[in-house]
């Protein structure tokens, strides 16, 4: 999913024009402390947005390698926090802006703690925190953490790191001081070469993208699939950045770009907007807060022209109520009898069925409990159909809980319908409601066998409903209504009577189509497959009611599969005797013609309904 | 909207067990530097949580009065930036976290400038920004603005005003700092004593959680729906809450509780999470930091338990993109010729429909873009349903205005559909198309319609399409198809011609049935109002085609109403002939029988196919 080529597509163009923008500053200047880094180039300059869903943007000098260095710190971080668990971290160190620059010591006056794991004391602690029982091992593992973050397999730049290694006096005074006051437990000096390590790890621009994009993805690249760290430490991680990450000028930066940040001497800048989008810049040439000078216009302007400030979010917009009907107006494809639709229209109004949309956090999760909450005194039976919710989370999980014991309570149902791709509701009911979970937390494929489910209920309720095993005769056939004793026995001697067992296909989609048929026993479904590839039933009959009479009006194939619910007999008129009918019996074939155009506009009708309240 | 009573909502019995678990906590005292401060009853405890939507929940003492103090701040802050501007707001109070203490001086060393408007040296800064010829004013202003964010008129508590001057001596030599590096440019003592009127604003806690909602929703109270402050500073006011509003414990506080927030010293917090809620909590002993200790306890508690942190955000879940349909597999409803649907069928896959669904920010509009440019190739025409987004900010409109102008430049065609409650998008189009803005931004109340005017064009290219005076003859009309010249003779006999103007009614809902139509020139409209109350086009028939049909069979009411789009003629059946036919004329009746099953049997089939690719 790499879109590479401009004017294909308007992300690139605008990043394109972002670059022409920006190419030409020549302010800044290439950090020199260490001999390897003063010989970057001051050109090289580099633009590249991964999505959370992995489409990588790039532009510019995006494959040029340099070294991660403070990059590394956040990366670091979360490792240290999968290791050690937060509170263990937390005693080491802390979590609290200094408002100092980036290579001050701030340790706490009293327990010599960093103040910070973004400042390089802060940083130097927490590589002394990685597991491993050798720097070996502990440099391999954080280079493997970094390759799944980036996709790739990193290594460390040896001459960097050498020239690191030689300069870096201060760092290892800060070692020192941490052994002092027990931050470091150990000799310092292999931490500290860890540590000079882990800045020397070499990356490009896209890498940094990358990276910023897995931490947008709570914490799992959005192009291999493959978790680099645990999402519950992402907003930790992502906290010390939007603290700490940008040293004296982390205050501004929030205030101006919104997006938890790190950046690197050797120029480098991430961002990183959580559920949406990372950023990586590179471009060496620093200000004085040790801040890349491009990297800080470019992130300024994407924030500004994409509006990615985090903090600047309108509310949640309509409703998380999409759609809100009652068993009154919506009946599932379960076709009833007249009797039974008069109780069906009368009594579904005690059932609702609410169709969610979008993303269910909190506050959009209250807006439906709110609405059915001040409703539940009319409802017995509640439908909540996830088909359209595009994310759930623990909070909505909660709420969704509350409320179903809340309903269990008063004796009312509540039903969960198309949950398909959200596991975690599942989840969190089966861990909530404990043992025979399965019974209160009553789950539907779709929406129609939950409204079938209410609908028997309220049948049962009031008395009625036939068993599949009821046998209908020719008198009770919908198709043959008004006709004569005489009448009937003409069509009556026509008749073949077959039988299927249940699950047995009685009709395939695309057969020729060469009979119709009368439901004597049983119930019989149609079914389509759905855009979406699952089967989808369309109608239920049972007996008494016609089914297959539109192939033999409109001489197509058969348009669906129809299949035995049950142990099936069916009476069937073949096509060349429905129409021989026309020659012998005109009057016969008339009235059937009229009953087959009635029930043909009673579906029709119910179809317009269901497209009007649908769409 | 206020859900007062336990027992009746998840959300509610919530909070009131998070106030029985919270209730018990004896650590804290109660501030004493000022003497009116320390009358506060250690015991009142309150919680309030209301949504963006503003539903109001509320447990404990919400209804105490206390002074708002230090809560003030981003709340004068947001008006001095009104005021002012960011830029001149900068100029005098910095945006950089201190790491210290609530009431350090931290004035920048060279420019005197305070650090931070959360600590009293910015605040006092702050308050001498505000507009207005005098003391009087400035607080007038000041107390009309917290009446907007509260929704209801507040007013200052004397005794502590009195008390907070009579003590304020370091606040004062505060101001004479300020006033000595000229970041105040007057006599500060007026500007202190507003400060001093500003934190005695008297306030419940009911308050603070609207005031709260009121920054979660942009600014705008949404329980009265008035703006208290522009949008666009929103964001500014949460950056400083968010990296200063806790003091020295700010690093800590979005580290553990991830939203923005503000104590103040007589025990209010409040936090706010951007689009989804604000939080009020009021008890008034405090922690070494200076906040409320049952505060910053609920407050974690409801962070954790409500999944609210801010930097805790999945990826946006599934696409964008609800449904991705070309015209060949969705048709308008305009009926057509079998010449026409053939080419229809034929040319449509390059016609593309997408409807678009949930909050669209870059992240999920970048999905929908990078989709349509990779199938650009294939697409002549792009219709965008927006009928089921929910939010779509500036991002967003950026994008599709970048895709239009690619589309345009390639001599494609954009088609804007359902934008209704979207207006940032029509703003935004016209700001960037300028004059003949109209014409590039084709906007259709309805997908219908946009398909329609894609077919046109389809058949126009080919050539084909009949003009509105097209005259049918009964040979043309689709019910007569195999019919003899003698059987049509005696259906033409019966006949009655009659004809509407432009816009004219032919079938009122609701009407009895008495006649079928037979199009001969001109096209009519099949009207019926969607759930929604808007009406919805169902059908367009042109000459040859007929209409009324289906209430003559199941002589029911009309179900929809009929409306002349042009000029219209037509042939008229009525019910008693077309009754008497079948005793007269019976191997006409069946012939005009079967070709209207035949024709109910088609529209059958198209409204399952629409019924499963729309559900």
């Amino acid at each position: 999913m790499n879109a590479t080529q401009e004017g294909s597509s308007p992300v690139l163009n605008l990043l394109a024009q972002l670059h022409r923008d920006h190419l030409a500053i020549s302010e800044g200047t290439v950090a020199t402390y260490i001999p390897e880094l003063a010989k970057a180039d001051p050109n090289w300059f580099g633009i590249c947005l991964v999505t959370a869903n992995g489409t990588v943007y790039e532009v510019g000098d995006t494959r040029q390698s340099f070294t991660i260095q403070s990059i590394s710190k956040p990366f670091v971080y979360g490792l240290a926090l999968e290791d050690n668990g937060r509170a263990a971290v937390l005693q080491k160190v802390g979590v609290e802006p200094t408002g100092d620059a980036f290579n001050s010591i701030s340790l706490d006056p009293g327990t010599g703690r960093p103040r910070n794991p973004m400042i390089n004391a802060g940083a130097i602690a927490t590589a002394g925190l990685i597991g491993g029982k050798n720097r070996v091992v502990k440099i391999r593992r954080v280079l493997e953490t970094f390759g799944l973050y980036a996709g790739r397999e990193l290594d460390i730049d040896k001459a960097i790191y050498q020239s690191e290694s030689q300069t870096g006096h201060r760092n290892r005074a800060i070692g020192h001081m941490l052994r002092n006051f027990d931050i470091l437990t150990d000799d310092p000096a292999p931490t500290v070469e860890q540590y000079f390590q882990q800045c020397s790890i070499s990356v490009t621009c896209r890498d940094l993208g990358m990276m910023a994009a897995t931490l947008a993805n709570r914490g799992v690249n959005p192009v291999t699939g493959k978790q680099a760290i645990r999402g519950e430490y992402v907003e930790s991680i992502l906290s010390v950045m939007g603290s700490c990450g940008m040293y004296d000028f982390a205050g501004e930066w929030i205030y101006n770009i919104g997006m938890p940040a790190k950046s690197g001497v050797s120029g480098g800048v991430i961002a990183v907007l959580p559920g949406q989008l990372g950023i990586g810049v590179f471009s060496p040439p620093l200000d004085a807060h040790g801040n890349s000078v491009r990297g800080i216009r470019v992130c300024d302007e994407l924030s500004r022209r994409l509006d990615l400030h985090l903090l600047n979010r309108s509310g949640i917009g309509r409703s998380a109520i999409r759609l809100k009907l009652t068993g009154a107006e919506i009946g599932s494809s379960r076709v009833r009898t007249t009797q039974e639709s008069k109780i069906l229209r009368e009594g579904g109004g005690r059932t609702a069925l609410y169709q969610l949309q979008g993303n269910l956090a909190f506050a959009a999760t209250e807006t439906v409990t709110h609405d059915i909450v001040t409703g539940a005194g009319g409802i017995d039976f509640l439908i909540l159909d996830f088909k359209r919710v595009l994310t759930l989370n623990e909070s909505a999980c909660q709420l969704f809980h509350l409320l179903l014991r809340q309903f269990h309570e008063a004796g009312k149902s509540v039903l969960f319908a198309r949950l398909g791709d959200l596991p975690l509701l599942r989840r969190y009911m089966k861990a909530k409601l404990g043992v025979g979970w399965e019974d209160k937390f009553q789950l539907f494929q779709d929406t129609d066998p939950a409204l079938e489910w209410c609908e028997n209920k309220v049948l049962e309720r009031a008395g009625v409903g036939r068993s599949a095993d009821h046998c209908a005769t020719p008198e009770d056939y919908d198709l043959l209504e008004k006709f004569t004793g005489e009448e009937m026995g003409v069509l009556v001697a026509l008749f073949k009577r077959r039988a299927w067992k249940k699950d047995e296909v009685i009709i395939n989609i695309g057969d020729d189509a060469g009979e119709m048929f009368f439901v004597v026993r049983g119930n019989v479904s149609v079914i389509i497959a759905a855009a979406s590839g699952t089967p989808k039933r369309l109608a239920t009959f049972s007996a008494g009611m016609a089914f297959g009479e539109m192939a033999i009006i409109d001489r197509a194939p058969r348009s669906a599969t129809i299949v035995a619910d049950t142990a099936v007999e069916c009476d069937t008129l073949c096509l060349e005797d429905f129409e021989k009918l026309g020659v012998s019996q005109p009057a016969i074939k008339i009235k059937l013609l009229e009953n087959l155009s009635l029930g043909l506009c009673r579906k029709l009708r119910k179809a317009n309904r269901e497209i009007s309240a649908f769409d």
